[in-house]
């Protein structure tokens, strides 16, 4: 008898292409599980699109309750047309990492030799957006008067505290240490959004003076994202907060190989919660059901949901086997379940 | 004896590589004045870093008020790094697109086959984008508490108006009516902005309701990222807010041939005080004073201001000396005045 360890999943397909990236997710951890002596036990939930139009329901407290009970949650995507804009976005996506605490919204970048980048001369490219992920302009303050009268006014107000900022500054630094560039990168646009922007830039700046040999670098969103086309190279990790960490990163995917290969992880570094792992694509409700989608971003984002569990080899097996994959990509097409065979295949060595 | 009509510029040169650029534009308008019968009588305002410096003053009322009364502004570059972050941004550049009313911040975007694109395959991008310019979240709304202190928090509110929101939508839409793709998308993050988002949403349906032949879409700014990258020919007019307004321009720069050839007019459609014309570049401090600077976007914005004037002529003249001279660049090294001789020269015919 072993004595294997179990770890217990928090599985939310979600909608569109959610269910199909979460499949080959899923298929590839049990790939690794059984090689790397762990089992992981899952729970689905049935929360998205279909369940709110059947019950009206979002993500009831029970439900949030016993997500709570695991190690980890994957999900796949949230969103449809079918549904008002923000409705699953802020009642499901949104109040999982706010109530969870995700104030790390991990999203690494790297092009893979193989794959194209629309660039024409992309360098070198591997680095990692930390995005804060529970607070700015995505608490959900803000509201409107005298909707759909010409005086309506409409409000959002982006919240930033200086708990909130250190705590994120200082895992983003901590995260540039035990890289071999040592380099940060502060974004924000704090030549307009001067409250948030200074709060932001003297976090920075307190925390680098702990940090003496990383190099600190700041730059307005803007102009990041000139960089992130003409310069990608130059990052390394990138600090930054909810909105702007939404916007560069799928830029981020797209020069980098596009958003069928970028994986995140929202994490709740204190472990009060469990953290959640996805991929940063969203639902695309137009290639739904259809074996389409790309499973690799749900399957690299298992791979960090292995590395945060303390299951490095496991991670690293994973990434190894999408590594290989990617390479002899020849551009024939493949089915969702084909490229997670592909990749549970080589996973398992 | 001939009845030259005379216009009343007002030139702030501002900042870094501000005043070389300016030089440039003023000596190409002088080109085409002549030529098209006009005359441009300026009036030269000392501000920005060295006046801040010098006085402490950004926009004094009294300098306010005389640029008032000319025809139209023509503005160099506003920002320095010895001045504190936000100081000159908010006090003078956003102050004076606030209170002139620069609704309409057009930003257009083309690629000329001579320019390399950092894009490997851009396609034919030929594209503008209609930034509100003078509501969201650049409104100076927020603030900061216990500044300094672990206990601070620090706000930014994005104030958004029916009003406000409406008139830029229509003018985006008039412009899509008079260029032959008719094509308007809408960018913006009503997913999670719902309060914001969900206005500009409604407002760009009901006015669409009224331009039946125009074809209407919508992305997310995360999504719209995306798009620039991997197919920029997508997209004819689209309509923004003001951050998500500032960031895409600068990335529709950057796939474009560049920040050296991006223009920008702040227009105030209804005329009750001048419009703005400037780069969208910045003050670039490193390369200020050295004849490095490129300045045919400070001489593209030139050609905005003379057609918002009504030179239709003498705007495509520049227009046409431009992009003259930009099919024949060969990467050889040219001064700021090397750029701006050869552009006039041209211009004159
Ligand atoms: C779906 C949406 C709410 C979400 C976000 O804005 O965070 C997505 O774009 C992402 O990046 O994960
Ligand atoms: C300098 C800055 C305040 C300005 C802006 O954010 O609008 C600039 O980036 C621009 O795009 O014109």
């Amino acid at each position: 008898m072993s004595t294997q360890k179990t770890f217990r999943l928090a599985v939310v397909p979600g909608d569109g292409i959610g269910p199909e990236v979460t499949t080959e997710a899923l298929k590839v951890l049990d790939a690794v599980a059984a090689q790397h002596g762990v089992t992981f036990e899952r729970t689905e939930y049935d929360l998205g699109a279909r369940r709110w139009h059947a019950t009206g329901e979002t993500l009831p407290d029970a439900e949030l309750d016993s997500i709570r009970g695991h190690d980890a949650i994957l999900l796949g995507a949230i969103g449809d047309p079918t549904v008002p804009s923000g409705t699953l976005e802020r009642g499901l996506l949104l109040k999982l990492r706010f109530t969870l605490d995700h104030y790390v919204n991990l999203r690494p970048s790297k092009i893979y030799p193989s794959v194209g980048s629309p660039l024409a001369n992309p360098g070198e490219v591997d680095f990692v957006v930390v995005r804060e992920g529970t607070e700015g302009p995505y608490v959900g303050n803000g509201g409107a008067l005298r909707v759909g009268t010409p005086a309506e006014i409409a409000t959002e107000v982006s919240v930033n505290t200086a708990y909130g900022v250190e705590r994120v500054v200082r895992d983003a630094f901590a995260r540039a240490q035990a890289r071999p560039r040592k380099k940060l990168t502060l974004v924000h646009k704090n030549n307009v959004l001067v409250h948030a922007g200074h709060l932001w830039t003297r976090t920075v700046d307190a925390v680098a003076a702990e940090f003496p040999d990383i190099t600190v670098d700041y730059l307005h969103v803007d102009a990041a994202t000139i960089f992130l086309v003409t310069d990608p190279a130059r990052f390394d990790v990138i600090v930054t907060d909810n909105l702007f960490g939404d916007i560069i990163t799928d830029l981020a995917a797209a020069i980098s190989g596009g958003i069928g290969l970028a994986a995140s992880a929202n994490i709740n570094p204190d472990r009060t919660a469990p953290s959640m792992f996805e991929p940063v694509h969203g639902s695309a409700p137009d290639i739904a059901g259809q074996q389409k989608a790309d499973p690799t971003a749900a399957i690299l984002s298992a791979a960090l949901l292995c590395d945060h569990l303390g299951l490095t080899e496991a991670g690293a097996a994973i990434e190894a086997a999408v590594t290989a994959d990617i390479e002899e990509r020849t551009g024939a097409a493949r089915t969702t379940a084909d490229i997670g065979d592909a990749i549970a295949k080589r996973a398992l060595g």
